[in-house]
């Protein structure tokens, strides 16, 4: 696996869960699967923020990773979100990733004692961590959740490490991703973490993304960077225009609850978020439905 | 235990670790619980913030809470810090701090999710928690860590449950605590949050704190209050500003590291805290010494 | 007037106008006047931020602060608010106010350029104003508005100026408070800056306030301190909780349309806020009443 | 001028004084005039953030104001911040920008009282100006310094007034300025607040830019749309990045005290800002002269 690259478009998948207080749904999760590799995406996230990753104890982390992995072999790429909020636990968990099969481990900073999650935190964080994986690893920034935003220059340090292969940056301040792609070394991926944002990354430089809106709509996802590469600037930009308000449905105005509804309205399993998260209103599902099928029926 | 009551000083202790990638200290920490049990405060929180419980897997959190609740058998009340991100992993680790003999659960709300935090997830997390915990349960508001203010309604509403019999409030919002201690039933207790506003909050009516200050100066904490109920207010106040900076310290200016430095400087078992975390660095330890010693030798 | 001395409450005055976007109403203003004259108060802060102060023009700020002035003399202390985003013009402002009579002026940081706005540049203005203020002057901190904290440690170095009197904070941090009054010369005054911390700054060594709720209330606000000062602090504490409401509603809740609906309310001329702020709207109002009633009707 | 279109590179010019107390600097100004008019840009804009808008006082806008359209006229397009805290103001000052020969008019929303500034009270601000303007105006949005984001459903609403015919979005936040482009009248011109967010602006559909870099750069932030309207997607982005460092001295990093700075080091008349502002120090300003040198030398 010496020759990954990241490139293209991820889903950060959903887990799907039996019930608000159940345990994980492997069958509804082999159904979307089955959608999911028979798309236009490059690979899968599993464990990401949108697998409602810190409502998961360790073993099922390690479960869920290995069940993953086998359900995607020879067919996508599976990146493994590992990022735990101490080191030990990082590690063990990257080791985990590696022998079920995981491409590459993805690395949220640790993000409760914001206080002290400084840069040589997160340096001896990454760097420890890094250096004892047997996966490469990518730096995962998403500030709206952790509350800290890792910096261009600090994400540019770690670039020189030589088992850190990439970032994904889901803080959208398309400044910061055009400095961080003016530091890094040339085969340093840049991820856009999120779809709206994913035109003005690959603008810059960036090489794809990994995007919430995937989960249901992977191959409009996927075409944004096909549309791009083909020179068709303002088709790929009138794309991206037209799955703004999905996006925003399923991250920053409904988050999770959202994901799963819109899931759902698509014809995959959604589900329950894990308690104490709530599903989404009817109400809201009822906006939602108009927002999704302004997407399939404007075309 | 019904008989218990919420009231005085409570050190949320720190937790030693052999060394920053290592296990728990055992023998470290029954030397540091000897020096607290002979203290003057009334209590002990095991797994606060300041006890890096985020840095614990579950096993880990379940051995320190039942390790620490046989130590304090008698001497001290026992509250512990049971809040996961999700409902069911906080029952289970309410249910086990029941039968270690914890007298309440200390509850931090779910945070990650920032955006989904809102009243109604909230309300369904406390309240089904309260529902099936066997001991009486703390609202734990601490939006310096969770980035997520629980308000004054929002706690005077949860204060109608039964099994909610207090709230500690980090986020030293003195007008909110005013504000709480208008709205919530007389036998609710409002805890301070930090040293630093404790005398505050008591002068508006609440019972108590729960001060990572009372690590290293459980006597001098304890005594804000008794001063208070001794009618000495001018006493007290002097004594709250001598604190402020060695609370700071320990608290907003070097969190963690701090404290468990200064734990070390005042003849306590500190040690690094698990790795990403650093230890304090030698030029601000020696600051810090300075600090101590102008609280130990001032008076 | 070398025996000024910074003390008790003072009300940081509303200004009428004769509509939003009209000149200011002198025959209504002269009706609050006579009211706050006759009050418990101490002084009166005209100018403040409660007073419209960036609505008006240069020529209109010397206006109003010379009738003030005028109406005031021989029965209340004037503070003039004379802080502008540039040093000369504060100058000419606070030299005018020292010729029409004010006592002091107090002066909010500039704060429009926010990230220029650090200590080196905070002190160039205060010192050099204070340096050629004719009368002295007073910090005003209101991060609120402003998005820039003055912090304790640069209060403190602030008030080794002779001609710098005293501080009133608007933040409402009360260790932020307990620190100014740690750190500052015992003639040094801190006034709070809003009535719903009145009693916590009183307790840690303030010595009065300038509060918006005095529009309205002004014997009611001045008791917490009398309450206080008699040793009865209980009283002033079950006060200071009375009062939170009605002073929520006329800052953070609904502003400066909130307290000149409540002037009205309360028989004194409020009218429009300068466009394009609004009025309160009707609903709000009621709500609004029901509030100031449960002041008076509950005592 | 009924056939005035924004579009094109704009400069937000400078206002050189002749100290840091002293007034207006209008032969400084019209040397800098003389560059800023034979180079590529296709505007000026009077009375900008960058103008230090804030530290004139009313007559001093009117003169600038009035200067700066003559010594532009036939050559350059002039739009004038006309944005005061009130409406009334506000209206003057377009009438005067009107009288002076200015194209349009830059509004920032009023942002002193934050909490009050909802959409009703900025719709009322927008909509009462563009009635009574006589020219067109341009909504201007610059959170970093109001605190106060204009959301883009508020934008796309303004743009259905047919006198306000674009928006300065400085807030940086792509999604918001693709959300407004989505929503926008095709006529309705959309720029970008800062050079390093240009080309992304002009992928999703912008017009032009209002730039500080500008100041100093015109050419260069010129040719990143020059080249992007010539289909060189990729060298538009490589000169976007090598502006970066450059526009982020001049703006976040050291704000206008480093665009005078910049101004000096390339010739131009910069001098100090108006206190409380005070000078680049000497160190940076060698630290600006290294990151100029870059832009010019690299090329």
């Amino acid at each position: 696996m010496s020759g990954y690259k990241m490139h293209g478009v991820y889903a950060p998948i959903a887990t799907p869960f039996t019930d608000a207080l159940g345990p994980i749904a492997y069958d509804k999760l082999e159904k979307n699967m089955a959608f999911w590799t028979a798309s236009d995406m490059e690979g899968i996230v599993v464990m990401g923020s949108n697998g409602e990753v810190v409502m998961l104890d360790f073993e099922e982390k390690k479960e869920i990773i290995s069940k993953v992995c086998a359900m995607a072999k020879g067919k996508k790429y599976v990146m493994a979100g590992c990022g735990c909020e101490n080191t030990r636990d990082t590690i063990k968990l990257c080791e985990h990733a590696a022998k079920a099969g995981s491409q590459a481990a993805l690395l949220i900073n640790p993000n409760y004692y914001k206080n002290a999650m400084n840069d040589a935190v997160n340096s001896n964080f990454y760097t420890t961590v890094a250096d004892n994986s047997p996966i490469p690893v990518v730096l995962y920034n998403m500030p709206g959740n952790t509350g800290v935003n890792l910096s261009a220059a600090f994400i540019a340090k770690m670039a020189q490490h030589k088992n850190i292969i990439g970032v994904k940056d889901s803080g959208g301040n398309i400044v910061q991703i055009a400095e961080i792609l003016r530091d890094v070394p040339e085969d340093f991926a840049v991820f856009a973490g999120s779809s709206s944002f994913l035109l003005a990354t690959l603008v810059l430089g960036g090489v794809g993304g990994t995007l919430a809106l995937a989960n249901i709509f992977p191959n409009e996802c996927a075409k944004i960077q096909t549309l791009f590469d083909a020179g068709k600037l303002k088709e790929a930009a009138t794309l991206q225009k037209k799955l703004l308000a999905s996006n925003n449905a399923v991250t920053a105005r409904w988050g999770i609850a959202g994901l799963k509804a819109a899931m759902e309205l698509r014809g995959l399993e959604g589900g329950a978020p894990r308690s104490p998260m709530l599903p989404l209103k009817d109400e809201d599902r009822a906006i939602l439905k108009g927002i999704l099928d302004a997407v399939t029926q404007g075309a």
